[in-house]
C-alpha cells in the first residue's frame, strides 16, 4: 500500500469538514470536530485500532500490546484548525500516526507497549482564545481559569494517570520555511520554544505637523520606529532568538498630527528561556532609554509568558538516527510556534518530527505539503515506533 | 475702551454658536455659520461699517474710505471651524480686525483707502473635504473639480476684481509651541509653508513571529520603522524643513504574525518649495534603498502638492516696525499651518501675525489664548493699518 498517497487523499477529504462552508475552519466541540473525529474513527478502525472518544472531545485509537501491564505510548496532534485554515497543520501529524501504524501492522509487527493516537480537540484555540484545551486536559493541566471560560466543565474527566505513558512523539508541519532552505523533507525538533508576549506603548505630545518644529517634538511614532529596530538588531545579534513587533497603532493617527501615543507588540521567543528572558529585560532598558532620550513616557505591559519545553533527549536521538538511516542530513530546529507536546510534556517524555511545506506557510488554505515528504514522515514515525520497541524490549 | 476685553468676550459669545451642542463646530453654510454671520455682523455694524454677506457666504464688514476711487486692503480671517473646534482658530483674526478699526475709528483717523473686514466662510474644508472654498470664492480660483464636488455651484460670483485691491493682512493663533518657548506674545509670518502628502507602503513576505528565523525575513514594518527614523532625521538636518509620519498601518496586523505589507503617510513642509521638493526626493531614494537593502517592494504615491506662498515683503516689513515698536523682539516665523491668506495671495500682497496660543494646541477645545496676548495683536494690527495710510498717502 502506498501509505503517503493514502495520507494526502484523507488530509484532502477531512480537509472538506468544516464548519464554515468555502473555507477550512473547526473549533472545539463544533458539528465540524463531530464529523472529523467520525471520519478519522473510521480510518483508526480499519487500521485495526480501539477507537473512542474521552471527556474532552479527544479521539482516541487504540492498539493493545500482547503484553500484560504493558505501558501506552502517544502519538498524535490535534484535529481543529484555525479560521480558513490549511489541510496540514493539525491533521497531518493524526494521520501520519495513523499510516504509521497501519504500516507496522501490516508487517506483522508486534510492541511490547500499547499505541495510542490521539487527535487532539483543541489546539488553536479559536474558540475560547485559551490554547490547548484537549492535550490539556488529557495532561491534567487545566486551570480553574480554563474552566470559568468554557461550557464544557466536564473535560476535566479526560484527565490520565501520567504513570501509563512511556512518551509522546508528533509530527507537525514546520510552518517556517527553514527546511525548505535546506532542501530537506524533515527536521528533528530540539525544543518548543517559550515565548514572552507584551504590550509596549510610548506616549508623546500629539501637535501639528506643520506647525511644531522638529527640536520640539515628542513624537511616539518615532520612538516606537526606534524600538521596533532596535528589537529587530537584539534579535539578529542572538543565534536562536526571534523578535517580532507585529501590530502598531500610532494615535491619533492622522497624516497632518505627530503621534502623541503609539502601542505596540512585542513577541519574543527562545528555546532557551534565561535567553528569552534575557532579551525581555534588555529590551525593556532598551525602550527606557529611547524613551528617556526623547522625552516620552514608556508603559511596559507583559500580557503572557510560556515556559520552553524541551524534547526529550532519548526519543529526539531516536528520531535522528532513523532520518540519518534513510541518507537524510538531520537537521536540528527549534519549534517557534506552540503544540500539543508543550502540554503533553507535563505528562510524560516528548518528542516531534517536523515536515518540509512550502514556504513556509500555514494558518493559511494556501498549506502545502508535498506527497513524497509526508511519506519520509510515515516512514521516519514507524521506523522510530520500532526503535522505541527495542528500547523497552 | 478695553478692546482686548472686548475681543476675548466675542470670541466667547461666538464660541457658543455650534451646530453640535455641547462643542464647537461650525461648517460651510450650515445653520451655526448663518447665525455666526449675524452675531459678527451686527458687531461690525457697531465698529461703523456697511456689511453684506456675499454669494460665498463670506461675510464683508466695509469701511468706506473718503478718496474717490480708493482702492481697499482686505483684513480677515474664517468663522468656520473644524469639529469639536477650540475658540480663537479662525474668529480671533476676524475679531482682532473689526476691534483694530473700531479703535482707530474711536481716534477718529482717517484713511486714503477703503477697507474690508472678511469673515471667509469656509477654510478647514470640513463639509467638502476642500479647504478655502470661501477665500477661493473671494478671490476666483475655484477649480471645476471643486464645483463638482459642492452644491452651493452660485458661490463662483463672490469673485472679486483683483485690482481692487490693495493687500490682505490676517492675524491667526500660532498653533505651534515657538512663540511660547521664546516668550513673545506675536510673530510676523515669513511664508506659508507648501506641503507634500505621501502614501509609502513597504511590501515584504508574512511570516509566523516564532518559525521564521530573524536572517529569513523580509519584515515590511521593520523596513517602515527605519524609513520613519530616516524621515525624522533629514528634518532634523534641515532648518525649516518639517516631516512627519502620523498613520501607520502594519498587515496583517496580528502580535503574533511578521507583517507582509506596512503602510505610511508622509507629510513634508518647508516654506522654500525647492527645499521641500528636494526632501521628497532624498526620502525617496532612502525608502528605496531601505528596501532594497531588505528585500521589500516599495509602492510611493504622492496624494496631494500645495506650493508655499511667501508674504509680502512690504507688508511684513511694516507689522515688524509695529512689533518692534512695542519694545517687542520681531520673531519671524514660517506658518506650517494653511491659512486664508495663502487662497488670497493668488489676487494681492498677503501679510500675516501670528498671536501665542497655550501649548501650541489647536482644533481642540484647550485652545486658549492670554487676553494680554490678543490686546497686542489688535494693537499691532492697528498700528499696521495707520502705518499703511502713511505709504499709500
Amino acid at each position: 500500500m502506498n501509505f503517503a498517497r493514502l495520507l494526502m487523499e484523507r488530509c484532502d477529504e477531512l480537509g472538506a469538514i468544516t464548519d464554515e462552508p468555502g473555507r477550512i475552519t473547526r473549533t472545539f466541540a463544533s458539528p465540524a470536530m463531530r464529523r472529523a473525529n467520525k471520519l478519522v474513527g473510521a480510518w483508526m478502525r480499519e487500521a485495526g485500532l480501539q477507537v473512542r472518544e474521552d471527556a474532552a472531545f479527544n479521539l482516541i485509537g487504540r492498539w493493545n500490546s500482547t503484553q500484560r501491564g504493558a505501558k501506552t505510548f502517544l502519538l498524535g496532534s490535534h484535529l481543529d484548525t484555525v479560521r480558513d485554515a490549511g489541510r496540514y497543520d493539525g491533521p497531518l501529524g493524526v494521520l501520519t500516526a495513523i499510516a504509521a501504524v497501519q504500516s507496522l501492522k501490516a508487517r506483522g509487527v508486534v510492541l511490547p507497549f500499547n499505541v495510542e493516537i490521539v487527535g487532539f480537540s483543541d489546539e488553536e484555540g479559536v474558540r475560547y482564545q485559551t490554547a490547548y484545551l484537549g492535550s490539556r486536559a488529557f495532561a491534567g493541566t487545566l486551570t480553574a481559569a480554563d474552566l470559568a471560560r468554557i461550557e464544557e466543565k466536564q473535560i476535566v474527566k479526560a484527565r490520565r494517570n501520567h504513570k501509563e505513558f512511556l512518551g509522546y512523539a508528533e509530527v507537525h508541519i514546520e510552518q517556517g520555511p527553514v527546511l525548505e532552505k535546506h532542501n530537506l523533507p524533515v527536521a528533528v525538533v530540539t525544543a518548543i520554544a517559550g515565548q514572552s508576549r507584551l504590550r509596549v506603548e510610548f506616549h508623546g505630545t500629539a501637535g501639528h505637523a506643520g506647525t511644531v518644529p522638529m527640536p520640539m517634538r515628542h513624537d511616539a511614532l518615532a520612538g516606537a520606529a526606534e524600538f521596533i529596530l532596535a528589537v529587530e538588531s537584539l534579535a539578529k545579534s542572538k543565534s536562536g532568538l526571534v523578535a517580532t513587533v507585529g501590530k502598531i497603532e500610532a494615535m491619533p493617527g492622522a497624516s497632518n498630527v505627530i503621534s502623541g501615543k503609539t502601542a505596540l507588540t512585542l513577541d519574543v521567543r527562545d528555546q532557551q528561556d534565561a535567553r528569552r528572558l534575557a532579551a525581555v529585560k534588555a529590551l525593556r532598558a532598551k525602550a527606557g532609554a529611547i524613551a528617556k532620550r526623547r522625552g516620552l513616557k514608556l508603559t511596559w505591559t507583559p500580557v503572557q509568558q510560556t515556559a520552553a519545553v524541551q524534547c526529550d533527549k532519548t526519543l529526539t536521538r531516536i528520531f535522528s538516527k532513523c532520518v540519518a538511516r534513510r541518507g537524510l542530513t538531520v537537521l536540528k530546529l527549534p519549534s517557534g510556534a506552540g503544540h500539543d507536546g508543550a502540554a503533553l510534556a507535563a505528562m510524560c517524555p516528548v518528542a516531534m518530527l517536523f515536515v518540509r511545506c512550502k514556504g513556509g506557510i500555514s494558518h493559511n488554505p494556501a498549506e502545502s505539503v508535498k506527497a513524497a515528504d509526508a511519506g519520509v514522515g510515515v516512514a521516519v514515525l514507524a521506523e522510530f515506533v520500532e526503535r522505541l520497541a527495542k528500547e523497552y524490549a
